[in-house]
């Protein structure tokens, strides 16, 4: 048997799994914003006709499954495996999204890399020769995290500048072991850091080591020079979280500054009061699955790599006195 | 390439990995349960040394997952990939467990069908070539989830005979890709079901439905009979669960009755005031690295489906008024 794992975290996929299509489902705000124009669907408010913000939110998610099987010429009973994940507690949006949704499911959960996450699980079920298709998805809702992981949204609480605004907004990829499109050719899986921040309005100070690492580990284990991308899409360190992944990986000489960008500063325009930019497991899944998708489809990029990168605490553990531990995955992604 | 999925739902390996070796830390109620003896170690109490309860769980799953890789003769730099969930929101018992210990991870959660997912998920990895061992490990702990999920322990609130009691303990098990003991085989990867029961304290009447389909699914995709099995193991479906999925898989003339055990109701005795039998994503994790390796090892126990269950609810949707939508995943394994 062929061993795909190259150095100490990455997998080189055999027969690199196609992301055959994507469907995207975002809110009001996120439909303003520079992308506004490469999603699916954007929502006119953000209840998304639901009488509440949790329901919107596994209504979006439900819909871009359904949604992305169906664009894939599948019916449900034809998914081999879906794989989601979100921002809330027991990963209530991807749970009740599938229960309409007949096909095999598995729950992940690495915060706002779980769209990286659930990615390259699903390719490594296709190249593993488990499954011919996979469908992975991602959600996030400003107002249910708010109120999950914050303040109310009515107490209309200041926010730190380098705090992140949470995405409203559902991805959702179909994966095939054939089809035309863009391949999944390697991932890189991190290992989970904690430099000591404890600050959850700072999450990009707290993620940018775990990116670091892993953007380094993922182009030295694969023997790629860091111009080797067109493009490499942070989900999501914001404006902060970027300039210090930038800072350590040039004392590691590894340069990227003018190819890192953010999903969560790609999604909004200056001019829409989200601080460092955006974040939410929704912001990678909707910027990847609609905006980064179509470039690939158009030719206008050829080879990217998303680090999808995730601040592994909660309420508790920050009321506690904790501080964040953080993890980022690699996932390239190929013309 | 080998395609390796047979049926709707099932994975057969085409080289089961094996569990090389196991390690559990249980609290000190399961410590003095019918299993007690079969636990690596029993916490003198359920703080650990620890200054809270979410620090004493972090630090069980944290010592179960770094004594399991110890026991298999490896380093943390040589384990290749580590996959662990549990209860708590955010997942925090496994993010900050494994922050210390230097391994790719990946978060997952499927409520306490949690440690079957990790378990299927690190076979899928070695056998699929990406990987030559795995960590799979899952936790839970009394005293975080009944905050959590129901009310302050102190408030000494009572609770229905069809509860169940968060098992404190932490199971943690190393795959290898080759190695003498018993084999994964196979795995049966469920379909969320939801019927419409509204009861946090009837989990075994909502995740009974989801296991009958997941077991009667497994023999038949597999084309293999009833009594294949010496053991069919609920992870964990409480007494009330047992009795309903015996009953729906009776009526689809599969009879398992006498083979059909819970990791819920092995863990306690009848005197240990436990309602329905234990639960929590350490019930099953616990009781199979415990309990059943050592069966399997000894030549006991020759051929088991572990049926891990999962009830995907949260506080939250139930205030809400929401149903509870559950699924369970079946591993096969075998000496």
């Amino acid at each position: 048997m062929a061993y795909k794992k190259v150095g100490r975290q990455t997998i080189q996929f055999e027969h690199p799994p196609v992301i055959a299509n994507t469907y995207t489902i975002v809110g009001p705000k996120e439909g303003q914003g520079p992308l506004g124009d490469r999603f699916d669907l954007v929502m006119q408010d953000n209840y998304y006709g639901e009488t509440d913000w949790e329901r919107a939110e596994i209504k979006m998610l439900r819909e871009t499954i359904t949604n992305v099987i169906s664009q894939a010429m599948l019916k449900p009973r034809d998914v081999d495996f879906l794989i989601a994940g979100d921002l809330l507690n027991q990963n209530i949006a991807a749970n009740f999204a599938v229960r309409d949704i007949a096909a095999p499911f598995l729950g992940v959960y690495n915060a706002c890399a779980t769209f990286a996450e659930a990615l390259l699980l699903g390719a490594v079920f296709i190249d593993g020769g488990f499954a011919k298709n996979v469908v992975a998805a991602a959600s996030s809702h400003y107002s249910t995290a708010e109120r999950q992981y914050r303040f109310p949204t009515e107490l209309g609480v200041q926010k730190k500048p380098t705090s992140q605004w949470t995405v409203t907004g559902a991805g959702a990829i179909c994966l095939k072991d054939d089809a035309s499109g863009p391949r999944i050719t390697a991932a890189t899986i991190g290992i989970v850091n904690d430099m000591g921040e404890k600050d959850p309005y700072n999450m990009g100070t707290a993620m940018a080591p775990a990116a670091a690492d892993t953007i380094q580990k993922h182009l030295s284990e694969l023997g790629r020079a860091p111009d080797y991308y067109d493009l490499y899409i942070g989900g999501d360190l914001g404006r902060v979280g970027i300039a210090i992944t930038n800072t350590l990986l040039s004392q590691q000489n590894v340069k990227i500054n003018d190819k890192f960008v953010c999903c969560g500063m790609m999604i909004y325009n200056d001019k829409q009061g989200v601080n460092a930019g955006g974040s939410g497991a929704g912001c990678s899944a909707t910027v990847f699955a609609g905006h980064i998708f179509r470039e690939l489809k158009a030719g206008r990029l050829k080879k990217v790599l998303l680090v999808g990168t995730g601040a592994l605490f909660s309420p508790l553990t920050y009321k506690q006195g904790e501080s964040i531990p953080s993890v980022a995955h690699a996932v390239a992604v190929e013309m």
